[in-house]
């Protein structure tokens, strides 16, 4: 079967985290001055479960919540967007949930993220272990998980056990320094993680945080495409992106929009990039529609709740002024 | 002295009502299903004020507020702002002072707005006649005061002692038909208005309405630039405007944005445009200053808050796509 | 059939209006310096059919709502609480919803109540003559909707029409001057319909209203008792209240509490007194029960959703220091 | 120069966090389905601050907050109740600052604390150092400080110097089990500290936990009397407190009020405490205006902002039904 086949079962395991997202409100308003947040479901790995089910395919979330109100909030967050949480447990003792405070904000946006004693490190091989991958069309990681220990070591079982089960694997690099003890332990195990991904996404940065060297990035990722990935998909912001195959190299820019804040465009992307590619679009229409879907969350306020619907995706793309010509 | 020198002094005496937004909460909140509301300074010509004193102008505003507490919010809204609040009265009784419940959405965005027995339109010759005209630089109207009594005979009378200091007019059409007893009073009154303003501003249905017809409402634009009006800006919405003069007729674009609401981009158009033919730009470059100004409000929340300076203004310009061509 | 069998019925019909209360928040603040509220459902009638759903019964409305957003609210709103509303209609026109902008504090307490050009002024008679009366087991009506026609005429019918089904006719005298346009059509029509009714509820200030005289209130109130109603509470505010019956007279106190706010506690009271009787307790324990009511909902934030169910009802009443000594 | 002549200079040094409280709005909303929030300062040892400030007195925190925007929200709103913030450090690295996600509600009320790598246990024996303890009435602190390293011994540090400059040392036991390593330690180390003090407040279950067993928790407060502090204040909740002193025992009842929420009465009793005996108020005086001030605190939302002056203190004392009778 190929890959793309594969992905058109269109329902996806996903390891990663679910959290709080606080916006101070209104929009516009710094956290040290701000007086009302609103919530709503944050995380990168919910988010991308969120996008998958708007765009109308399955997702399950593989995770640790803590045992507590703000957990709980979580699990009744990802049943209103109908993500499976058959594979989220809970965590009891000191462990907290991830919370995440931040601003709608374009220029020196903030965010204040809780991560220490974070539940969702305290995921484990057992927890991995018990999921029948047999059943799902790919396994979705992003980066966060390889930060701690016992997540890290469950990421990597989860890895084995997919790919035995002859799924793709694909890895959002989603590098966040804050929660890794080195830089160097870091760059290794992404590495690791990324040899063994069949679909590969990072940006300019991550790639070259991975080589060692901001110059060599692009380098890093055409190899990764040549060794052992299908797909690797460079991003480089505001300047689009190339993805990177063993066959071809496509440049695509990006929808121009007036984004409110920089946040949830990786997952957007991210979500809608799978899901396209899943619902039997090319490879370069699923980049284009997951670029149209990082710009539809960063001109709107919140992440999850800022997911489009496949009309919501397909009425911004036809009335939009298009993509700009990439360098 | 010519039309932009005056405009030079740089402190305007604008006409009109000064209210309550409430915005449901979070952005893209239907009011039927919201929660939460948070609030903002809003009426057409309170805007229109806040837009030229973020642009370094002075303003001052002249209506009435009601004698309770959403009045007395709007007072302090206006101290914040730094629009000169003098020639505003209380007014007592069972007037209520405007107030707007308004949702932050693009497609079916609703908005509720409270003006049965507004204090507004209490306003009188006595308020206009003890305005010193002469140490202002323009007189700028929104229709809206137009469209009831004591308030319509105040606002003549305030054009007749303006016109008399030598002061150009300024008048915004601002078309509201729920204020208005019947369609044909809001012809006839505007287009006795629009007869003896100098700079007039509207869309293509406001000038088709004063005309009595749509089709005709360029014309009528055309008809005032060669007879009363120095400068006629005819609006187009997503198409552009035409700016028309008694020598020239000059077509621009709109700088494109994902906008997050339609409302509030009038009176930022209003506010931008004449703050900067204030500041000595040419009336092309104050057209789409304006043009910026308003796609500035609309891909933001709230419109009075929204309003930018010029440092936020020329930010945007400079890094913009820029305008479009205009058809 | 006696009155408490027939109250025992427990489905009510109750004309007056429904609202959207916008409370200043957090608690404390003043509308001058509010930047957020949060909504909730309000309109005394619409706040008594919710504290008789909460305590068991069910209600249905007799009003008009606006055709815009806010009336949506409204009924969506009455969907939540499980109050019936196959007798509100939608109003269309310049009409708008009864809206409150209030606060949440004890001392200088505001409110801003919007009522000019009210839909629910506009229920007219053949909307009242809608309605079987025979399947309900009495008629509350709350003194607002005497204020103006068409809605005072209507009343007037739904009197008559309830009277011939042998209904009980329930009446919250509810005095709001700015609705009316003289103390003296007031007064006159209030004493009006007092006089057609069984149950008569009142403060002393608006028995005194009635009566012509403060002072002479009290006598009012005796009298209606002795002539026309079955049951009259004059209420004291702290003071509590005096029940008159053809037979007696029945002092009370009220159950001390931290109050929050002064707002809510005549619709509570009503609804935790009728619901009371139709629940079989007996007139002073059930005029004790309304006087809990009273104080559960001035003690929390908002109106409508303050209303104790019967469980929370008791559970006040049990863990609670008790009523004060009557006067 | 006795306890109280030496207390009445009113410039205290109050060791402990500042955070940042997140109220789930509006009142009575549970965390899991909470969609809006607005904050208040929080953190115990703030809240004394402010509770002082209120009083009239002036008081100084020593801490230290997160080099982000949640601990320059503390920063500011210090400022705004006028707490001295000289000593009160920020902390870089991935530190972050105490937060709590809260409800305003009194059964089942919960609240989640992200405490892990809390900021405020990163005070050093420097910044006690740095203190001129000479120049205050009194060293306040509470338990809180004790659980972590290196806070731990700079409280212990502080408590040398303070006692060295002749400052009494007032202890709040506040004990809360989530921060501490074990049970026993927690015991061990509130006991030395509690043996150190002047003045100790703790609760029923607190003295019993430093005793070892509930029963001897009082025989435990009374041998601290005995041996080596002047005050000693064990509360019973609803049943009022007892005052220890060397001489005498002073039963006293609690200001019945339906209260909101469980949480700021300790804070706002040891505030109103310590400011009463400050202001000249003899020591079961003292205790009452505590007292008082723990209900007015519950009854009303929020905890820093719901601390009353003394005129609302006095407002209160003298409208209120008063103390229940102590058992």
């Amino acid at each position: 079967m190929t890959l793309q086949a594969r992905l058109a079962q269109n329902n996806f395991v996903v390891l990663g985290r679910a959290g709080m997202d606080l916006y101070a409100d209104p929009p516009g308003t710094e956290i040290e001055h701000a007086t009302h947040y609103f919530t709503s479901l944050g995380g990168s790995s919910a988010n991308i479960c969120v996008a998958i089910c708007k765009q109308g395919g399955q997702s399950s979330l593989v995770t640790r919540v803590s045992d507590d109100a703000i957990g709980r909030y979580c699990l009744n967050q990802l049943d209103h967007y109908g993500v499976n949480r058959s594979h989220v447990h809970t965590q009891d003792g000191e462990f907290r949930n991830s919370l995440a405070v931040v601003e709608t904000r374009l220029e020196n946006c903030q965010s204040v993220i809780y991560r220490n004693g974070a539940a969702d490190f305290q995921m484990t091989v057992e927890d991995v272990e018990a999921i029948d991958y047999s059943s799902y069309a790919a396994l979705i990681t992003t980066g966060t998980v390889l930060a701690s220990e016992p997540s890290r070591k469950a990421a990597f079982r989860a890895f084995e056990l997919a790919k035995a089960a002859g799924l793709p694997l694909i890895f959002d690099v989603d590098y966040r320094p804050y929660s890794w003890v080195s830089a160097e332990d870091a760059a290794q195990t992404y590495s690791k993680a990324a040899e063994m991904c069949d679909i590969i996404i990072g940006n300019d940065v991550e790639f070259g945080f991975m080589s060692g060297d901001y110059t060599t990035g692009f380098k890093k990722a055409h190899e990764l495409a040549k060794t052992s990935a299908s797909i690797v998909v460079y991003k480089k912001g505001e300047m689009g992106a190339i993805t990177i195959t063993p066959n071809e190299e496509i440049k695509t820019g990006i929808y121009p929009v007036t984004a409110l804040k920089p946040t949830g465009a990786g997952d957007s992307f991210m979500g809608g990039f799978i899901a396209s590619l899943a619902n039997g679009f090319d490879l370069k229409e699923s980049i284009l529609r997951g670029s149209a879907c990082a710009s539809i969350v960063v001109a709107k306020v919140g992440c999850a709740p800022a997911m489009p619907t496949v009309e919501e995706l397909e009425t911004f793309m036809s009335s939009h002024a298009g993509v700009t010509i990439p360098e």
